[in-house]
C-alpha cells in the first residue's frame, strides 16, 4: 500500500509512531500499535501505527511524529511505501518477565536496545517496567540489564587502574560532597571521572551545581582528555548516552511512583560501568523524606549493591548516612558552590562543617579503599593542605572554567525574603520536601542563584525572631509566589 | 499561571492530555502526566500534562488534543488558567493492585470511572492490566470490575423475568448462531435482548451480519420499545455504552496479548448484566485456533464463569464446543445472513446443518433453563413449525428492515475466486485464523459482500480439484489482494 505523507509538527515524545486512518488499517489487516514498515526509495523506518478514529487523518495519508521524521526524512505528500512488519521480538520477552519467567542476558539486551532506540511505545515500556516491580529481578537479571544499558551507550576509554567512583542516592537536599571528595581523591593520585546528573526532582543536581564553576557539557574525547591531565573530572553525564533508556523508564514509572529496585540499581551502577569504576562508594541517605525511609530496607538495597558488584566486577562500598535533614547551608547551585568554595578555599576551616565532614569521610573510605592506610587522616591532610583546592583549580580549569573564581563571583539571586521563627526552642524537624520545593519555586536550579540559605540545623536552638533560612531568587515574582507557599512556617521547621 | 491555547488539531486516543513547554512545568513544579485544572470563566477540565522538549509548544502556550476541547471548548489563543491538581486516587488503586493488595469495590469503581472518563493515561491503564494480569483478580474482584462497567454505562429498563442471553467467546469463523437462537427462545415466549459487539479481529462481528437485515444501532430507548414488542431485540451494544471501558483496555492488552482472565469475564458478563440477564449460556469453543486451545484451561475458566454468575445473582451455563474448524459455510457478513435465512426459510430442511444443529442444541439448553421440558425437542419443533421464521421477521421489522427479504436481496460480492484441492484425499485441518485472514483482506465486514463461502469441513472426502472455497469480494484489488495471500493451500486446508 501507498500512503501520502503529512507532518504531524509535534513530537510523540519518544517512541517512533504513524498514524493512519481506520480504513487504511483494516486494509493492511493491522491494529493500534502493530508494526509497520515505511519505505522511501533505499530509506526504511519500522514504526508503531495509531489509527485515526476521526478525520484528523484521512484515507491515503499518514501522519508522522518528529522523531520519525528525524530518522527517515521525507516531504509532505510525498508517497511512502508501507507494508506489515513482525512485532518485535523485545515484547516477547517483555511478556515472558509478566508471566514470571527469568530473562538471560539477550532478552534483556533486546528490551533495553528497543527502548533506546525507540521502538517501544510507553504500553510496552510500562509492561516491561511492572513486569520487573511485581515479578522482581534476579541479580542476574540486574547485571544484564546494567551491561544492557552500558552496552547501548558509551564507555570512557581510560587508561588506568583503579578508578574511583562515588554516588549519592538521593533525597537530601544540599548534599553537595562531590567537587570536595573528587577534589580529595584525585590529589591523592587516583583516577576519579565523575559524572553527574542535572536536576530530576531535587533543587539542583550536582552538575547544576558544577556549572556555576566550569561548562559540564563535553564529548566523550574531551572528558578522556580532562581526566588525563587532572585524574579526575565533574562533568554532565549526558555525554556517555546512558540517560536515553533511564529516561524512558522514569517516564513510564513517575506516575505510580514505581521504582523496581532491580532497575534503580542497575540505573545507578550502568553510570559507575560506563566510566569503568573499579571501586565505587555509595552513599544511602535514609530517614524521613529520603528514597529510604527505613533503615531496614536500605540494609537490604545495600546487600544488593554489594552481590551486583560481585557480578559486575566492581568492589562497591555502601555507607547508610543521616538523610533527616539538609547537609550544608546552601541549596541551590550558586548557594551550594559558595559553600563548597568557602570549604576549599578556608582549607575546611570556614563553610558549613557538617558538609565538610561527610566529604571528608567519603573521601577517606574511598581512600582506604584503594589501599590507602589510614584514608581518613589522609583526606583530612589533603583538605588542610590546600592540596585539595589545588586540584579542584585544576579541574575547573581543564573544563574551561576560571579556577581563579571567587566567592564574590558567584552571584546570588537579588530578591530575597528572610523567614524567622516564631518561638525560641530546639529545631525538631525540617522537612526536606517543603525546603526542596520552595527552593525550585524561587527558580533553582534553572536560576543558578535562586534557592534557599539554611541557618539551622536539626537540635540547634534558636530565639524567636531568628532568621532560619533565607530563600533567593533572581525573579520578583518568583520569590513572591515561593513566599505564598509558606503558609505554616511551622510545618517546615518544628521548633519546640 | 495563565497559558495561551493552542489546537492540536488532534486526538489523543482517548486520554485528556495537554501540552505545555517545559519551562512552564518548572514554573508549575510538574512533570510528565501529573494532573493540571484547566480553567476559563465557569469551566474547567483536569487533564494529564505531557511536556514538550523541543519548540512544538512554546513557552506562555498550552496545547490541547481533540479529547479536551470536546468537553472544554475553547478558541485559539484564548488565555486560561492553569493550577496543578492531585492526582485521582484511582493511581493509588492501581499502585495497590501492583503491590499484591486485592481491591474493594469503591477502589474498583474509582478507576473504571476514571478509564471511561479518560482521566487516566494509557500508562496508568496498562500498569492496572498488567497488575491484574499478574496478580490476578479475586471472584470478588471480578464481580466489582462488571458492576463498576455496568455501573458506568446503562442498563435496559425491561419489566419481564426470566431474561435470557447468550454468548460466544469468538475465535471461530461463521458461528453465527445468535439470530436463530434468539428467534427461537423468543418465539417459545422468553424475554432474550442481545446486544452484540461489531468485528475486532473477526471476519464479522454479530452485529455486522445482523446488519444485513436491519438497522442494529438504536437507543436504548428504542431497544426497550422493541424487546417489548417482539420479546427480544438483536442489535449493536454501543448504546449501552459499555464499550468504553472495554475498548480502553483492549487497547493497552493488544500488544502484549495480554488478557487477564478476571478482565476478560467482567468484560462479558457486563454486556449481560446490562440487559438483567438472568440465564445466561456461554459458548466456549474450543480448539486449535480458538481462544482456549486446551480444555483443562476451559474447564477452569467455566467454574470461574459460575462462580462470578453466583455472586452477580446470575444463573449461568457453560458449553464447550468444538472449535476447532469455522461453523456454516458462509463467512462474512451477507454470505453468513444467506446461510440463516436459508435455514429460516426452510424450516430447518436447507443450509449448513451443523449451524442449525449447534443453534438448537443452545436454544434447547436455554429453554431448559428457564423451565421448559424437553428443550431441545421444542427448540426443533419451533424451526420446522416456521414459528422460529416468523418471530425473525417480526424483530426485523421491529428494528427497522425488511422482514420479506429474499435470499437474492442479499448481494455477495461479484468478484470472486474459486480455491481447489490439489489431491484427493479426506479434509484433516482447517486453519480457521487464515480463514479469517483472506475474507478480511478480501473486505468483509466493511464489504457486507465479501468473506469466503466454505464447501467442506472436517473429515470431509474431497476429489482432486473439488472446489474446497470460494473468495468473495466487491472490488478487483481487494480480490487478488486476497488471492496472492494463499501461497499455498495445503497449509490453509491440509486434505490427506
Amino acid at each position: 500500500m501507498h500512503l501520502k505523507v503529512k507532518h504531524i509538527g509535534m513530537s510523540s515524545g519518544g517512541p517512533l509512531i504513524a498514524i493512519i486512518n481506520k480504513e487504511d488499517a483494516i486494509k493492511l489487516d493491522v491494529h493500534a500499535l502493530d508494526r509497520i514498515k515505511i519505505e522511501k526509495g533505499s530509506k526504511e523506518a519500522i514504526v508503531a501505527v495509531d489509527i485515526a478514529k476521526t478525520k484528523t487523518v484521512k484515507p491515503g495519508y499518514i501522519s508522522l511524529f518528529d522523531e520519525v521524521l528525524q530518522i527517515f526524512s521525507v516531504k509532505k505528500n510525498e508517497l511512502v511505501k508501507i507494508t506489515v512488519e513482525q512485532n518485535p521480538l523485545s515484547l516477547y520477552y517483555i511478556k515472558k518477565k509478566l508471566d514470571g519467567e527469568t530473562l538471560d542476558k539477550h532478552e534483556i539486551d533486546e528490551i533495553v536496545k528497543d527502548i533506546v532506540s525507540n521502538e517501544l511505545t510507553e504500553i510496552e515500556i510500562t509492561s516491561f517496567v511492572c513486569g520487573c516491580y511485581i515479578n522482581g529481578l534476579t541479580l542476574y537479571e540486574s547485571a544484564y540489564l546494567t551491561e544492557a544499558i552500558v552496552a547501548n551507550g558509551k564507555q570512557l576509554d581510560l587508561d588506568a587502574y583503579p578508578i574511583c567512583d562515588k554516588h549519592s542516592v538521593g533525597g537530601v537536599a544540599g548534599n553537595r560532597t562531590t567537587p570536595l571528595v573528587i577534589s580529595i581523591v584525585a590529589s591523592a593520585g587516583f583516577t576519579i571521572p565523575k559524572t553527574s546528573t542535572r536536576s530530576i526532582t531535587s533543587v539542583s543536581g550536582t552538575a547544576d551545581t558544577l556549572e556555576v564553576f566550569a561548562p559540564v557539557t563535553h564529548t566523550k574525547k574531551e572528558i578522556e582528555q580532562i581526566v588525563k591531565k587532572t585524574n579526575a573530572c565533574m562533568v554532565w553525564g549526558g555525554a556517555l548516552e546512558l540517560a536515553s533508556a533511564d529516561d524512558k523508564l522514569i517516564k513510564v514509572e513517575r506516575p505510580l511512583n514505581l521504582d523496581p529496585e532491580g532497575i534503580l540499581l542497575a540505573s545507578i551502577l550502568a553510570k559507575k560501568a560506563a566510566v569503568k569504576a573499579t571501586h565505587v562508594l555509595i552513599d544511602i541517605p535514609v530517614g524521613r523524606g529520603t528514597k529510604f525511609e527505613d533503615r531496614k530496607m536500605a540494609k537490604r538495597v545495600e546487600r544488593k549493591f554489594k552481590q551486583l558488584g560481585k557480578l559486575l566486577g566492581m568492589n562497591i562500598k555502601i555507607i547508610l548516612t543521616n538523610g533527616s535533614q539538609p547537609i550544608g547551608n546552601g541549596i541551590g547551585p550558586a548557594l551550594e558552590a559558595r559553600d563548597i568554595l568557602t570549604i576549599l578555599q578556608s582549607n575546611g576551616k570556614l563553610g558549613p562543617q557538617d558538609l565538610k565532614k561527610k566529604a571528608l569521610m567519603m573521601a577517606g573510605i574511598l581512600l582506604q579503599m584503594v589501599g590507602v592506610k589510614n584514608g581518613y587522616k589522609r583526606a583530612i591532610e589533603i583538605l588542610e593542605s590546600g592540596s585539595a583546592y589545588k586540584k579542584f583549580k585544576d579541574i575547573i580549569k581543564a573544563q574551561g572554567g576560571n579556577p581563579n573564581i571567587s566567592i564574590k563571583d558567584i552571584k546570588i539571586g537579588k530578591f530575597k525574603h528572610e523567614v524567622r521563627a516564631k518561638n525560641s526552642g530546639s529545631v525538631k524537624y525540617i522537612d526536606n520536601k517543603m525546603i526542596t520545593k520552595v527552593a525550585k519555586i524561587a527558580g533553582s536550579p534553572e536560576d543558578k542563584g535562586a534557592g534557599i540559605y539554611l541557618n539551622v540545623h536539626l537540635r540547634d536552638k534558636v530565639k524567636k525572631n531568628d532568621v532560619l533560612f533565607t530563600i533567593y531568587s533572581e525573579n520578583r515574582k518568583k520569590l513572591e509566589y515561593s513566599v505564598s507557599l509558606i503558609k505554616n512556617i511551622s510545618e517546615i521547621i518544628r521548633i519546640d
